[in-house]
Order: C-alpha cells, then sequence, then structure tokens
C-alpha cells in the first residue's frame, strides 16, 4: 500500500491544444516532477481557454481532494489570457498591480524590443495585464515575459505557470520554492525509482515473468507500469522506504528471466547506451530511408562530436555508389534493399569518415515499395567494427514514420549488440 | 456567434501518459477530428487507469452537458484495463461476452503467435476478455486486438476507442458511422476551415492586424486560433455558413498586410510548399549542427526520392572538406561556423549529389561552443540554385534541440525565399 499524502492535477489551457495544432508537453513534464516529489497525480485536463471551463475543472478538481493544482498557459498579453483572473476568482483573491513586476517586464521588453526591432509601445500596452498578481499569491520572475504565481486557495495550492515550455521549466524550480507549494510539497514523500528498459520482449511475455516474480515476491508495495514503444519496453516502478527488498528481486528477476534485453536498469535510452559502450571509439552512419533519423539521434546529446564523425543519406543508388562505394554491380543483383547492400553502406561509413564503428540502413519505409518478398516494413541493419559485424532485416509494423523510427532504434539496439558481443534473440 | 449543437470531450486513460513517459497523441487526433465535424471540444482528460477517476470524470463530462465522450485506451488484457467496464457502468448496461466478436481476436491472435512465435494460449487466455461488451453497445473491429465501442448513455454517447494510436485511427471511421455516433452527429454543423501560416511575424504584429481588420469588418462569427510555433505562426479559422466573407476579408487583411511571409493558405507545412515549389528540380543538403533533421524532414513524405537525391551529415572540418570540398584554408579562416562556410557546403551539396538546390547549415546547437560574436544559437543557412542564393545567419532562441528544429524550418523557408525569388525580411 502506497502512501499518498499529496494529490495533484495538472490543467493545460489553451485551444491550440484542443485543435490539435500543438501537442501539449507541459502536461507530461510537470506530471512526472509532482510524481517524482511524491505527489499522487490524479490527471492531465487540457481545456480551452473558456473561463467557464477552466473554472469548471478547478472545481471538480477541488471536489476530488485535489490537493495541488498545477496550470499551464493563459498568462499571455491577449483577451483570451484569463487564467490568472479565473484562478484568482476560484481562489476569492482580486487582482492587484504588482508594479514591482511591472517594472520587471518593462525590462525585459525593452530588451526584445531592442533585439528583434519591435515597437515597445504596442508590447508595453499589451503586457501590462501580466503583472497582475491575486492578492496575497507569490508571483514568480518571468523567463518570458510572464510571471508564473503560487496561489494559496484554502486547503489547495495551484501553481500558475505560463505555456512556452521552455519557461515553465525554467521557472519551475522558483514555483515549488515558494512558501505555499514548498509548506505543501513537504508533506509528500518523494518516491524512489527503478526504470528498466527491455528490447526485443514482447509485453506478454514480461507480464508472465511479472506474475512469476509476484508468485515469490510480495510486489504490493511497488507501483509498476509498463509501456511499450517503438519495441522497446520500458517498466518503471515507484516505491516508498522499506520497499527497497521487493524493488530489488523485481530487477534481478528480470535480469535472469531477459538477460542483454534488459539494455537499462537506470532509464537510461539506448542511445546514452550505445554512446557509453563506445567507450572513446567513433562512429559513422550510412542511411537511407531513415534519412538522417539515426544520425540525429546520436547527436541529441551535446559533446557528440566526440564519438560522431558523420553521416550520410544516400537515397538514390547512384548517391550509394559514389558516396559509399557500394558496387553498382551488387545493387544491381541484389536490388538497393539487401543484407549485403546493408553491409556494404556500414563498411562505407567507416570508410569514408574514418570512423571505428559504421552502421548501415536501407528499408521500405512506404507507403509505397513494398513486394511480396520484400513488404513495407522491411530493413536492413548493419552494424560494423572492423573484424566483426551484425546483421538484421526484420520486417518493422506500422506506416511511414513508425518504421522510421523503429529502424533508428533497431539499429541503435544492434549497436549496443556488437560492441557487448552479444546475440540477441531476433 | 457560433451555434454549438453537439459538446464533446476526450478522455485519455494510461498511467503511462500520467508519468510523463508517453506524449499523448490520441487526445490531439481525436480532437482534431471532432472538431472538424462540428463538435466542440470541450477538453482533453488524461486520467490513469483509476477506475473511480474515470468514472468521476465521466460523471463530471454529464454535468457539463457534454454530448459526446471518446476514450482511448484501457481495452488491453491485463487485469489494469477496465474501460468497457468502468463506461458499461456509467451508462447502467453489464459486460456480456460477444462471442462473434470472441472468435474474430481469436483468428487475429493465431496469426500474430504464428507471425512472431509466441505461445498462442498464454495470449488467448489474457485476451478473451477484450471480447466483452456493454449491452447494447456497438462493438467496433479491432485493427489490433481490442475492439471498440460505441456506448449509448442515457442522452450521451461514449465512444471507446483501443490506446495504440494506429488502431484508435484505424478503427475511427467505423465508430463515427456505427448508429449511435452517427446519429448524434448529425445534429452537429460541420466548420469550414481556414488555416494560414506565416513566417517571421511577432504575435504583436498578427494581433495588431488582426485588430485593424476587425476594426472594418465584423469577425465575430469567426473562432481564431493562432499558436506561434518554432518561429512559424500558425491561424486556424473556424467558420460556420455564412461567415465566408468574414473569412474571406480575413485572409485579404492578413495577406495584405503580411505579403510574402503568408506561407500557406491552405495550412500546408512549409516543408509541402517548398516541394511544391521544386517542380521537378532535385535538392541536396549539408548539415553540420542540424545533423540530418532536415534531410529527415524533407523526406517524410512518400514519394521524395523524386525530389530528394540525398545529405551529408558533416560534423567534423575534416568531413567538410572530404564530402564537400569546403577549402580547409576557409575554415580555418572563418570558422566552421560561418555564412561562407554554409554557402561553400551547399554548393558542395548541389556537386556531390548532382542536384539542382543545395542547403548548408552550420552552426552552435549548444549548450556549449559559444562564443561573444558567435552565442549559443547561431546557426548560418545558405540555400543555393545554380546563379543565385539566399544566406541568413540569425541567433535562434532555446536549447539545443530547439536551435537544431528551429534551424530546419529556417533552412526550408530560406529554400521557399530563394525558389520564389522573394527577399523576406530578416
Amino acid at each position: 500500500m502506497i502512501v499518498v499524502n499529496v494529490r495533484g492535477a495538472v490543467l493545460v489551457t489553451g485551444t491550440e491544444v484542443l485543435s490539435g495544432a500543438t501537442r501539449d508537453r507541459n502536461g507530461p513534464w510537470i506530471s512526472q516532477r509532482l510524481g517524482a516529489l511524491g505527489v499522487e497525480v490524479e490527471g492531465i485536463h487540457q481545456v480551452g481557454d473558456r473561463p467557464e471551463d477552466l473554472l469548471a475543472t478547478l472545481e471538480f478538481l477541488r471536489g476530488r481532494g485535489i490537493d495541488l493544482v498545477v496550470t499551464s498557459g493563459g498568462l499571455g498579453p491577449t483577451a483570451d489570457d484569463l487564467t490568472a483572473e479565473v484562478v484568482g476568482r476560484f481562489a476569492g483573491r482580486p487582482l492587484r498591480l504588482d508594479e514591482k513586476m511591472e517594472r520587471t517586464i518593462e525590462a525585459i521588453l525593452a530588451e526584445f524590443a531592442r533585439r528583434f526591432n519591435f515597437d515597445p509601445e504596442s508590447l508595453r500596452t499589451a503586457n501590462r495585464k501580466q503583472a497582475m498578481v491575486p492578492e496575497g499569491a507569490v508571483p514568480i520572475d518571468p523567463v518570458g515575459t510572464a510571471p508564473g504565481l503560487v496561489v494559496p486557495a484554502g486547503d489547495q495550492v495551484v501553481i500558475v505557470l505560463p505555456g512556452p515550455p521552455r519557461e515553465l521549466q525554467g521557472m519551475w524550480e522558483n514555483a515549488i520554492a515558494a512558501a505555499p507549494a514548498r509548506e505543501m510539497l513537504a508533506r509528500a514523500e518523494p518516491y524512489q525509482v527503478l526504470a528498466l528498459r527491455l528490447f526485443a520482449v514482447p509485453e506478454s511475455e514480461l507480464a508472465a515473468s511479472l506474475r512469476e516474480i509476484g508468485a515469490s515476491t510480495d510486489l504490493s508495495a511497488l507501483e509498476i507500469t509498463t509501456c511499450l514503444r517503438g519495441g522497446e519496453l520500458e517498466v518503471d516502478v515507484r516505491y516508498r522506504d522499506g520497499a527497497e527488498d521487493a524493488a530489488a528481486a523485481l530487477r534481478a528477476g528480470l535480469v535472469e528471466r531477459h538477460g542483454p534485453c534488459v539494455f537499462s536498469e537506470t532509464g537510461q535510452s539506448v542511445t546514452d547506451v550505445v554512446v557509453g559502450l563506445l567507450d572513446g571509439r567513433t562512429i559513422a552512419v550510412a542511411e537511407s530511408c531513415t534519412s538522417g533519423l539515426l544520425a540525429a539521434r546520436l547527436t541529441e546529446r551535446p559533446g557528440s562530436s566526440a564519438y560522431f564523425m558523420g553521416g550520410v543519406v544516400t537515397y538514390s543508388n547512384d548517391a550509394k555508389a559514389e558516396l559509399l562505394g557500394v558496387p553498382a554491380e551488387l545493387i544491381a543483383r541484389t536490388g538497393a534493399v539487401s543484407t549485403e547492400v546493408a553491409e556494404a553502406m556500414a563498411d562505407g561509413a567507416i570508410e569514408r569518415f574514418g570512423a571505428d564503428i559504421g552502421v548501415g540502413i536501407t528499408g521500405i519505409a512506404g507507403p509505397d515499395g513494398g513486394t511480396q518478398d520484400k513488404p513495407v516494413g522491411y530493413v536492413c541493419i548493419s552494424a560494423a567494427v572492423r573484424g566483426e559485424r551484425r546483421t538484421r532485416d526484420p520486417v518493422l509494423p506500422g506506416g511511414r514514420a513508425d518504421v522510421r523510427e523503429r529502424s533508428v532504434t533497431a539499429a541503435l539496439h544492434l549497436v549496443r549488440n556488437l560492441l557487448l558481443g552479444e546475440q540477441l534473440p531476433r
């Protein structure tokens, strides 16, 4: 039984979220942060910017016993931006002009106006309302131009943050450090977290493993969430002090049953695992259907120039021959999508960039181009290091974007495979 | 005043959404589809898989006068998958085994078992519950293994669909065609939509334009949503029959004020606009900091091999020299990040791939590598076609991922710029 002291919920406002135009990033981010602090998150509610919807949802959450609500959005300068006013009304706290905050915003705007050549007067007019603060609330300095608010509301606390993720994330620490939030969060018990990542293990096999382990160890103190994503299985376990043995038994049980298919015991992405395994060696890539996505994935982290030498996207047969030295005769014989061509591309990447490890990917992302023998989703992937190579040619499910994404994931796992010297199933 | 006949809401279940592990794709997708059908969407509510949270939210939505609720998730085979049962309870309809559906699922599972070598018995055991259907509900054939449901619930209709987006999207048309849904949706009046896209126009200037246009034309029959994303401004306008003149006036007013900064009047992405402008010509790219993201963007659509010749990711100076013929002396003189190097990279891409148009991008994505003169976010982008070139070197805001993404967007707009022969501001 996991003790819950603080229940939270996230309220995302903004019609662009409802129209499907924007994918909400704030809800998951805030929810994850609250969870790590030990807050049990009831839900993420995205409503438009209609004051009545926002107010009704706040009242619904109050009725559900939610202690801490975090809102995002609706703090901009336009007439639709009404979150501060609605939250103030909900908390019974009228808005007052915070002159110190008004001056802070003016200084920020003056800088924007100078850098980007905007008309400072129209900006100032539009933004004065952003300095209106509910009485008794704690204002949080802006990262952009909109301040945040930490608003006591009876037994609850409402943290109000701007919509742009970079601003919200930059203001988070100050928001949770503000007295009303800090006092509430002090009641929450942070979770410990175990994050296991598996590849090439179907969900049903994981379910069977969990049942088996649970038969000999009491796992009830663990909150286990599993999610299958792009071929990778994420097993997130949350628990409190006292349940360490159960968590350890779960970890040991899964590693024992699934061995090298467990590619991380700390939630690390396969990319980071691969970078760690490179251990000073360098890598270059040759991509056809994934068209640069593998190169981009390998360089997401800063400092990637230390190990990433470069890549080519060889969409045409000529380019494969010219840039990678893939023999035209080979392509003529096996077609552009074959294990032999993937291997030649990996070797070509090593040659071209003087790298230690090379990866070649050639496949049929779809929706066109499939045949009986080589259907849409058929992808040939090869990873090579001098003297050794691993090659796979799975048929990956899904549409064009899925096949491209899963190919990149599969390629990274193949590199891991190669560097570990392991033979993984399938 | 826009008449609303049908109010809808989306209910996404699944703890992986709350933990931040998965970004919800279903909420925005369903919300957009409902909106296009003329349903006014109150919100997207993501709750965990606790039955009490799901039930409370359904009741909240009933209290808010929501006519049509669409749920996603919780239709899987595990003990946590309780959506069908909860919705049945909410609608006062007990679950019954639908034997025809059970046989349908068994046939699907047999195929999975054969293709992927799973144990068919354990799959069948786990999946029998997926054939339990609330009495009087319309089952929807699965795309994966989980059927959907269209459940009449008093004055409301609840459409229940699986969590995996590909399954949900594949079942959507059948779900809205099922009698209870179809009858309700017949009451809704589909919107007409105007989707304008602008680049290099700040939100405050758009706001000023809207105010000006609104001063001479009554825009109240239009529902206007604006969203600034990665430097692009999305203006989505919804309206019903009778408001065509207002929509036309808005469109004309924005085009008149912002000219070529309006890059689409149909919601087309800049990538698709560029592909259209290529008009038979071919393009190749040379990327440093964007590391393949531009190549990947240009190949998102099927058929891209018709115009995309290929690309290189030249992370090191050697690679820039070797693969693109960028003179080592030039890099030594100006550094790897300069407008001259970007131009040489664009020319190199044209040479290497025999393309008509070349793009070169070199910049500082950060967080390290910035200097006083060339701070983090400083990116040099050049687009060239024989005899003509456009080069820009903005400082882009945000973190590493933002700078990479915005560089790709800026590069695509620069290519548009080049192909149109326009000189756009900044």
